[in-house]
């Protein structure tokens, strides 16, 4: 079988053993300080279940059907309301409808690429998006990330570089710029002036990724990258965060004419008609505002508890920058760290995390660990640092003996 | 805005100037002879409804999550007994969920081709599929069908000849081999076991596109080529016929070394989990059997009163085959006859059809037109069929005078 399967030559964006599946242990009583995950006791269940009697009750025949191209509307309308809050002000030929911003990110990355082209992105970056431009067969850079968001100064200098001598110029960068996973840090105000200034005079188009948009712990505001230069960003946000990721509902904001782009590659029609009635159903008479509010408490409450808990167990062995929102603390421990070597111990004790050199596109970042304080409880996010801690303390112990 | 994106040079896969949205006229009393739809008053939409409520309540915090990269197993379980009624074995490994064929077939073609690699296709053949292959930048070559299927023997033929010749070798074949759309013919037995054969000496992928599985209105039974090749051949199917394709929801059968290659694309882990929890509580407990018998009887009697229509309102002026299956009948006018012709007459007496080019790669198909009696009531079939043949009969009487 395999044989027969072996003979065959694939596409070169597919490796030739493909390494999937999760190595994390599903101990009873670990503590899973590496997913991402929101919080599923804040899923609005009671009312998500109601809205999904109701929605295929009324509207089941239309819900069910195919729907062409462009799915139903009251989503989109929601969508184009809220983002207003946020500053951005969208017509509905500049949205569409994804199956959660992962898809958003594969669909931008397909109409901007080839084989070969640059993609430029952060480092550390988000790796699902780093694995979308990989299967796209980009060629990628990066550039590092300081508490001030990504260092455009770098960004700046290596386009001058680029076209000065000739070198390929990116096809776009991928930005988290708010509230970044893993890092998360904001893009100062200045910097992201520059950034789309930059994307003009270079003629690439910048990929902003706004997933934690919402969770907004100190009432700061950013304008997004979007709302600067509307026509050369493709923003992306999602429902994963303040509704649920089990739905695989995301958007995606740009120009008309790449919403049309991208609409080509979107085959088959709009997406999970079914699902957007469901949750148009959901935030029609939903208490948004309210959720989200909760949301916020809830997670910044998570934060202040992890940043205390690592402070207590840590003391002056990791530096973070405290986030101003989304799911995630970035530990820095000194240079010499290698935080992969005690993965496996901290697993043994029960307590999971993501290493440092998971962010990153060449062997760098060793010295980081990402926490994430969303999924867990307080009292789990407490026993967790310290076993993660202790995982730690004893690594050095054994580097020092 | 327009200036800004057209200085950009996009990937090759996304044509200069899209055009996209649907040009038929929705007047009320419109019979849509071209939708390829299932009926909706077919759809269970009270089951669903309940269903709906009941896999949020009881599974909610589940359903609502990310699920890692396997998804709920329910639904694989009963697609898995379900395909063993048609001869199907596979083990879970050999399965994946997709948001409808749709996406399967993007998916095998991203796996499988490199921009500028060769796709074979039968001439007719589905557009979303073409248009997948085009993104996907492939070469396209089709092969024309007959009574028994596509004609194997040329292929056959091709094949050796670029053998000998040094030319490129397809790295897949796109079949509808039952039921056909829109050709409504099924492939004979022997050309089935010819046309494996083939796969293995020339070393090429088959894409068996089996949507229609379900709808056989004759008992006759045809195996599919993934039983007579499991190695060799992506085999797709989907929920849209035979539940709803609002749902966005369908399968893959590979080689598990296959579906772990695809399963490297499905970025985000895997697909709409709320979806597949609410459609495996549908399916627990949901008479399947009589549900499709039930569609079948209706189909079927449907088939025939658009068969009937047919003969009336065309008598001599146009030839087709019965299909034993699915839901098109395929029409050949005279040869000298360009449905595209009277698309827009038709439209304007109130009928749409799909006109033959519309499902061929290279200019050709003009006197074909695909006829659709799903979606439509056993009335409307018998008046839009009047309708589409007054059309007829105004245009070649005008061409004649
Ligand atoms: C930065 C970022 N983008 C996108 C996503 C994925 O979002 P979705 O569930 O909408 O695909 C995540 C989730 O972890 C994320 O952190
Ligand atoms: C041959 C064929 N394949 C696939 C599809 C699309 O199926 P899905 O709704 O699962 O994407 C259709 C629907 O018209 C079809 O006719």
């Amino acid at each position: 079988m395999s044989q027969t399967v072996d003979s065959f030559s694939f596409a070169k964006r597919i490796p030739a053993t493909p390494s999937i599946g999760s190595t994390t242990v599903t101990k009873q009583d670990h503590v899973h300080l590496s997913f991402g995950f929101a919080a599923p006791h804040l899923f609005p269940i009671e009312q998500l279940s109601q809205s999904a009697a109701e929605a295929v009750t009324l509207h089941g025949r239309k819900a069910l059907q195919y729907s062409g191209s462009v799915g139903p509307g009251q989503i989109l309308k929601w969508i184009q309301a809220r983002s207003q809050v946020h500053g951005i002000h969208v017509e509905l030929d500049q949205i569409l409808v994804t199956y959660g911003s992962t898809q958003g990110i594969d669909l931008a990355t397909r109409i901007l690429v080839e084989p070969g082209d640059h993609v430029w992105v952060e480092s550390p970056s988000f790796f699902s998006a780093l694995q979308a431009f990989r299967t796209a067969e980009a060629e990628i850079t990066s550039f590092p990330i300081d508490e001030e968001g990504v260092r455009v100064d770098l960004i700046e200098h290596a386009l001058l570089n680029a076209k000065q001598n000739g070198k390929p110029l990116p096809k776009f960068l991928y930005t988290m710029p708010t509230y970044h996973n893993p890092g998360g840090v904001t893009l100062s105000v200045e910097r992201r002036k520059r950034l789309v200034q930059l994307a003009e005079i270079y003629n690439f188009f910048i990929l902003e990724d706004d997933a934690y948009s919402e969770l907004n712990f100190t009432g700061n505001r950013y304008p997004p990258l979007y709302t600067l230069f509307p026509e050369r960003v493709i923003y992306l946000n999602t429902f994963s965060k303040i509704i649920a990721p089990g739905l695989r509902l995301g958007w995606i904001f740009a120009d008309s004419n790449v919403i049309a782009k991208i609409k080509l590659l979107n085959l088959g029609g709009s997406i999970g008609v079914f699902t957007q009635e469901i949750v148009a159903k959901l935030l029609d008479g939903f208490a948004f505002q309210e959720h989200v509010d909760s949301l916020i408490d809830h997670y910044r409450q998570q934060r202040d508890v992890m940043a205390n808990a690592v402070k207590n167990s840590f003391g002056e062995h990791v530096t973070f920058h405290l986030p101003e929102g989304g799911f995630y603390i970035w530990l820095r421990f000194a240079d010499e760290v290698n935080t992969s070597d005690f993965l496996e111990d901290a697993a043994n004790r029960g307590v999971s995390f993501v290493d440092g050199k998971s962010f990153y596109v060449n062997p760098e970042g060793f010295q980081y660990a990402r926490l994430c304080f969303s999924y867990v409880s307080e009292d789990q996010i407490v026993r967790g640092v310290q076993s993660f801690a202790d995982a730690y303390f004893a690594y050095i112990n054994k580097a020092v003996s």
